[in-house]
């Protein structure tokens, strides 16, 4: 006790006593997991103000091989974010370093600290007339250290790429507590080996990310949506060859929402106008982006959209003719998770595969579902464009959520089975946290592990960087 | 001796005779460098036909702790792929691995062995109605592995990104011979570190790239130049912003050459007809392609163009009206490399810089290199798009080009001190092999090098996979 009355001592004599958090009801929403899912334990919340303290603080936890658990703003869904029950952790929370340092909008590059929140910086972009393209449900309160740390995808992957795509240079403290600024603004540079790329998505266990060079892009000022039912997944897939050739990065999304999907949307949200279509098991959301004449684009899509539709590609397409219309679809489409959680709890699943395998994937999966729950229903929605599913199980009508949760390991088992014949991945967007680390050990081979473990071992060799996570 | 001939015998046994080419004459175009600048030594030669056989030969090194040199192509500039002159080591050729696994147009993907020859990949994607859009100067002899070692760049990096964001998986032999199957063939996977892009960029000192996966993307129908005339770089940025702006991706190069670059190929090659611009010190190289309505875009363009014109942003222009005007633009912008050659050897720079700071650094470094050779001449050319430069300094008229590169080690300083000043790299394209690891020291941080060296010290522990290379 002594030792870390002491340790907590030297903590604030870092970051002050505001910064050292050790009132149990003051830390509650660092130690929870947002849905309250999931509680842990600290020893206490550091909460530094800068790179400095942040380095300090770790050079501290280095010496007194007191593990670090780094913190953005706790919107993780694999319990990524927080301690484990043993107390004997530090909850680092990033928050305070939440500066933008600078936006140079000639080289479409912006630097902040890892505290910022994801919408602060689209503002940010927005008022010097530049583009910051990630865009996730939990915007307004996630931070980009946390984004950066996960590897984080969303809606805007299809045309510019995940989190790692977008970033340019990071400034790391190590896990004894050096500072490295990597803070790079280049698009072209190959001196040596792709450390930026490592501390990306590593979920926090190799150091702590404390600020970040991000790409900007021209401001794209036309967005047309088409809403299209299709008769099913191959002719999707088709449909998304379609677009692509005609439109190649003017297609910025490729959206998939089954009948049922779009159905509980409809019971949750009555206001909301579901374009009426003839019925079909599954319709797309697409987006085409352009700052060219708009009218003339529309005409093309609308031409494009004409030939898909004669030639079977399609059975039915409606095309939004302004912002407001094409808001509206999309707001239908993120109103998907909403829904089914008015529904009831289902088993989720973030699931990629190659693009031309969903079809084969989701025939044979919804069949081994039917045999193992007769009558479960999917909710099968997500990036399609990206071939990133959100293939969640709900229960058949005669059965309570609850129940149906009861199921959840050897239904996860059945789906990231066959995810795994068809060579695909078991976490498309999330990570891997502390909620899929003992599946991750059956789907990936013991060579990848062992080489991630030995890079572990040399960054962090008292292993107090997130301990427990990923591994 | 004995130990190295049981070793060949050995090797014999994997690959068979032919595999193992110890006869000098036949070893020397894989140990010299390919502008014959550098030759270096091994044990021998060694060719497997496929990655059973580059997983044996390894095991074999590793055992008896022989160092290995892959090589690709052996078209690099910087000596990476070429033995030092010990003769311990062995070439390892990757090129009989030279198959294309599969192709899978609906996913845009392409699994090819490291030992495929660039330009064969292009041509097999082209007719499967796909675009690789990797293109560089030596398409015709690099191989892929060659380029993923590297991370090579070229000309389509601004709308494609460098061959690190082509690569969707890799398939590797380990520094102890054993073989990573990482060959996805997915847009999204959150499932631990990126290990991928540790070996994307390694120069063959962290494993063996066996085969990869590789991004394919819809051809592109229509491709319209512009060949602009700009008074200053300032300039050249600001319509590089706003041909983005208007253009979005659908820009698809950015050239810069300055006067010197084209007097040069005018003299070279005086059958090229360079557009016949009002004089100014910098030219502007731009492409925009699409699949839209081509009479419409080529509106747009000469509209856009106009307005910038009219603004003052641009003093010149001739916008391109068919296929082969847009190829002969192109020819111009290409035959520079060897228009200087012809003109006697110059001192080269592969460097980058954020876009912003491409005006006043080279300002400074022009001045300053007046100061150290009066008169010298630059040839200033690349992809400014990029903030990627070919910086290349020639004699001045008095001065020979053999006396003139004596002084190379001190311009190369001067340059890179000020790269290194404005936050650039010494190597944007290249990499660093033996050529440029001494000034890597001065440039980089004593922590960034030792983390690299923990990391190699981890999965290489013998240092046995490309020695001396880097680092």
């Amino acid at each position: 006790m002594d030792q870390h009355k002491r340790f907590l001592e030297a903590c604030v004599s870092i970051v002050g006593a505001n910064g050292v958090i050790t009132d149990p009801s003051l830390q509650e929403s660092f130690l929870r997991e947002w849905r309250r899912r999931k509680v842990g334990r600290a020893l206490a919340v550091i909460c530094p103000s800068n790179t400095e303290e942040v380095s300090s603080i770790v050079r501290l936890c280095h010496e007194n091989h007191i593990s670090i658990v780094p913190q953005g703003g706790n919107t993780g869904l694999v319990y990524g974010g927080i301690p484990d029950e043993s107390g004997n952790a530090i909850v680092l929370s990033l928050r305070k370093l939440n500066r933008i340092r600078e936006i140079d909008p000639q080289n479409n590059a912006i630097t902040v600290e890892a505290g910022c929140i994801l919408q602060t910086i689209q503002e940010h972009a927005a008022d010097h007339d530049r583009l910051f393209p990630l865009s996730l449900a939990s915007e307004g309160s996630c931070t980009i250290g946390g984004n950066l740390s996960t590897n984080a995808g969303g809606t805007a992957v299809l045309r510019y790429g995940n989190t790692r795509e977008l970033c340019l240079g990071l400034e790391i403290v190590t896990a004894d507590g050096r500072i490295w600024n990597g803070l790079k603004q280049l698009r072209k540079d190959n001196t040596g080996y792709d450390l930026r790329d490592l501390f990306i998505g590593a979920e926090g266990t190799l150091g702590v990310i404390t600020a970040a060079v991000m790409k900007l892009f021209p401001k794209t000022k036309h967005q047309i949506c088409a809403f299209v039912a299709v008769e099913d997944l191959s002719q999707s897939v088709q449909f998304l060859n379609f677009l692509q050739q005609r439109f190649n990065e003017n297609l910025t999304a490729f959206e998939i929402m089954n009948a049922f999907s779009l159905e509980l949307v409809a019971r949750a949200f009555p206001h909301l106008q579901i374009p009426q279509l003839q019925k079909s098991p599954f319709y797309i959301l697409a987006e085409i982006s352009s700052n060219a004449d708009v009218a003339h684009l529309n005409g093309e899509i609308e031409n494009e959209l004409s030939q898909a539709l004669e030639a079977g590609l399609v059975i039915d397409v409606v095309v939004t003719q302004n912002i407001n219309q094409a808001q509206s679809c999309w707001q239908i489409r993120e109103s998907i998770s909403e829904a089914q959680a008015r529904h009831g709890k289902n088993i989720k699943h973030d699931i990629s595969l190659p693009i031309s395998s969903v079809p084969d994937f989701v025939e044979q999966c919804d069949q081994a579902l039917q045999r193992y729950v007769p009558k479960c229903r999917l909710v099968t929605f997500g990036h399609l464009g990206d071939g990133n599913l959100h293939y969640n199980v709900s229960a058949p009508p005669e059965v309570t959520p609850d129940d149906f949760l009861k199921q959840q390991k050897p239904i996860n088992h059945i789906v990231h089975q066959l995810v795994h014949q068809f060579n695909g991945s078991i976490s498309a967007e999330h990570g891997i946290g502390t909620l899929k680390k003992e599946e991750l050990r059956l789907y990936k081979s013991e060579l990848e592990i062992e080489m991630m473990q030995q890079i572990k071992k040399a960054l962090d060799p008292f292993q107090i960087m997130n301990p427990g996570k990923i591994f």
